[in-house]
């Protein structure tokens, strides 16, 4: 575990060397008198060389015998060799079996094809596979990605609570639970309204914690638990929050190509299509967006929000992510800030990943008046107590601000290139599905 | 917004600047044609001096109609002050007001005393005052170590779910909701048992979020909703893992000392308190930790865990953190890994804050034997078939392997020397508190 010990990721800084690579089988290949297992550590996958003629008798047996998964400590030393993948191997001395998987009782996904069901009830298991645990080395980098680009800006990471009181945007996808003596609570579908609050006492602040989503939707794009980083900066602008996202997701991207290069390739990643991103990304207000919908056979009326369909549309023209900014006020939530050019629009804007992915981020500026809050609260049936802290903030030092919610799963099977998020996050729950 | 803004924090890289500073007003002094307001604008605090010799009769007339909570934009130049706050100020030429709280609305929280239910009403706002935002700037830096800690040495973060089928230890102190069809779902108390099978596909993991615990306790070391860092790695001994932790917590202390002094300094820290914690930590065993409690007074009988009277005393008896390990296996959970030595103790260990803070680290090494795992779940009456994932990550490939748990609130409240762990987090769930 000390910071010496040998990685298969890092195997290039041990060439020539004698190491314990500590795993698991994940292959076996023979070949005559050599035997080539192929071991994985968590970190990659390594091939090994056993020539029987350079082992003793029992180690060659030890080898033979291996199954899948068997957990081994495997002695040896690493060797250049450009024909193996990663460019070294594992000559092997010494093998230590600390648990064989008996041949009764096999590990349970063999390398043929399984059916999703199948894999998700084994996804304990199934993050073992290479491409799977390349997908979550990939989130992993995402993750420290977006914590890096927002601490090195001088924000505040300000957790907002899980358990809240009221709901954002109603009640009807929210998960209930009862809170000792004080009712109902609810688990959160956004830390938007709290970051507003830690942003007028700490300037530019993010939160980034697991949201929740009681929808009844089977789609490939929905989680009922997914993670989201949400920034909100007190005295930005609807241009600022643009520029914000987009240098955000840029730099994601430059992150997850320069250190996961072998996982891309393991998940055979059009990389030369993640490499085109880099800013500007096209800016298009709701009506430019709507007149190209029309053009490609949408039937969308003006004042409605984008469906599915619609973002799939729109995401499939473009070879960078869009920003659409504009939307009109009736189709977006209470709390955005109209445009005085146009009130009839809100200050807002959602990205759009290209390739078909869709949105990956959505945001605005917030109202900043306390009359025009309790109007909107009026207007959209919501109790006023239940807002009365955040009417608070309108009414001790207003200023305007804003900010924008990045889903992790979304931005992650974009960059990875697979096309349902359930397989971005390590144990996915869904509408069917809350084992293991 | 952008990067080559003025900031409080970063005032020294601004002298001799024309500045504009965005915030609010904090408070206001007055002697004779000078008047002194002190602005805040999240990052830190910063004295202006408006000299009406110097100004329009307009401004004059605005800075001293300014009402605490105002939100401002403040023009000038940024002057070496060595006797102000922080060494610089403003030198104000121009001001213009956002919004003006009106003095028949005041800002609540006034600089006088207020009662600790009033302000944890008014968290929202609360958090504006100099030591609460000092303590959300500290916690940031403890989020943002441990990050750092673990993303450089190789680990990879991987998100443990938050709703969960099964209970880890029991299910009286569980928060539980209807989950679709599906029944009964909990929120998770620990993501231990999700990086036990990340750690298995990934090598070294951790996990970072929210957890639960629906306990009816009131005490200052008590929230219903608290944050964890959860590291769990594959091959690792408990000698590793007193190392990890100890490293850990040296690395968070030494980064919080680096980048935090003047929130130290805001809190009244004594920071030479922290400047000793350094490698090694004491370690003493169970046995060894009793014998000094009796020592003490404590009648704690061989056998039972300590409690918070007895965490108390240990850890006022250490200026340093200190280990205790090999606890009795009956005073733990079920899945730890027994001493081949003394099968009655569990290879286990908690560290203690100094100072009386108490318990801020929790592990094991994880039980590895696929035929004890059973036995233990039968011993504690935990259904089987709940467990049948846990158990195939020792069917397939079981190795030596733990990990341990780090509470963020204490770990905060302990660096800040504060005593209550409420004010730690922004927004804290107490048994009788769900609002703001």
């Amino acid at each position: 575990m000390a910071m010496s010990e040998f990685q298969i990721a890092r195997a290039g800084d041990f060439e020539g060397r004698e190491i314990t690579l500590r795993g698991w089988l994940y292959n076996l290949r023979e070949s005559g008198k050599i035997r080539f297992p192929i071991f994985r550590d968590g970190s990659g996958l390594m091939q090994a060389v056993v020539s029987k003629a350079e082992v003793s008798e029992a180690v060659w047996q030890r080898v033979g015998e291996l199954t899948q998964e068997s957990s081994v400590l495997a002695r040896g030393t690493i060797h250049r060799e450009p024909r193996a993948p990663g460019g070294f191997e594992l000559v092997l001395r010494d093998l230590e079996v600390l648990q064989r998987v008996p041949e009764d009782d096999p590990y349970p996904i063999a390398p043929k094809e399984h059916g999703v069901d199948f894999l998700l009830s084994h996804r304990h298991l199934w993050i073992r596979s290479a491409r799977q645990s390349a997908l979550l080395r990939i989130r992993h980098e995402v993750v420290r990605a977006i914590r890096e680009f927002f601490d090195s800006r001088g924000f505040f990471l300000t957790d907002a609570p899980i358990l809240t009181p009221a709901a954002c945007e109603g009640t009807t996808t929210l998960f209930g639970l009862d809170y000792f003596d004080l009712g109902q609570a609810y688990l959160t579908q956004s830390g938007q309204l709290y970051v507003e609050a830690t942003a007028a006492a700490l300037g530019k602040v993010y939160c980034f914690g697991p949201t929740f989503r009681a929808e009844k939707s089977k789609t490939r794009r929905h989680l009922t638990e997914f993670w989201m980083v949400e920034p909100e900066v007190a005295f930005a602008t609807l241009d600022d929050l643009m520029k914000l996202g987009e240098d955000l997701v840029c730099h994601i991207i430059e992150r997850v190509l320069q250190r996961r290069r072998p996982e891309l390739e393991a998940l055979e990643r059009d990389t030369k299509r993640l490499e085109r991103i880099k800013p500007p990304f096209p800016r298009i207000s709701y009506d430019e967006a709507l007149k190209l919908l029309h053009e490609k056979g949408s039937q969308l009326p003006w004042g409605e929000d984008l469906g599915g369909a619609d973002e799939t549309l729109l995401s499939e023209h473009f070879e960078k992510p869009v920003i659409i900014h504009r939307y009109p006020t009736k189709a977006k939530a209470f709390y955005m800030e109209p445009d005085p050019a146009r009130p009839e629009l809100a200050l807002c804007m959602d990205m759009l990943a290209p390739e078909g992915f869709g949105e990956i981020i959505g945001g605005s500026q917030r109202l900043s008046s306390y009359e025009l809050l309790r109007q909107r609260l009026r207007e959209h049936n919501l109790p006023e107590e239940a807002f009365g802290w955040y009417l608070d903030l309108r009414r001790y030092g207003s200023v305007p601000h804003g900010g924008f919610g990045l889903g992790i799963e979304r931005t992650t099977a974009w960059i990875a290139g697979i096309p349902h998020i359930r397989e971005t996050i390590p144990f996915p729950r869904l509408l069917y599905r809350i084992y293991p």
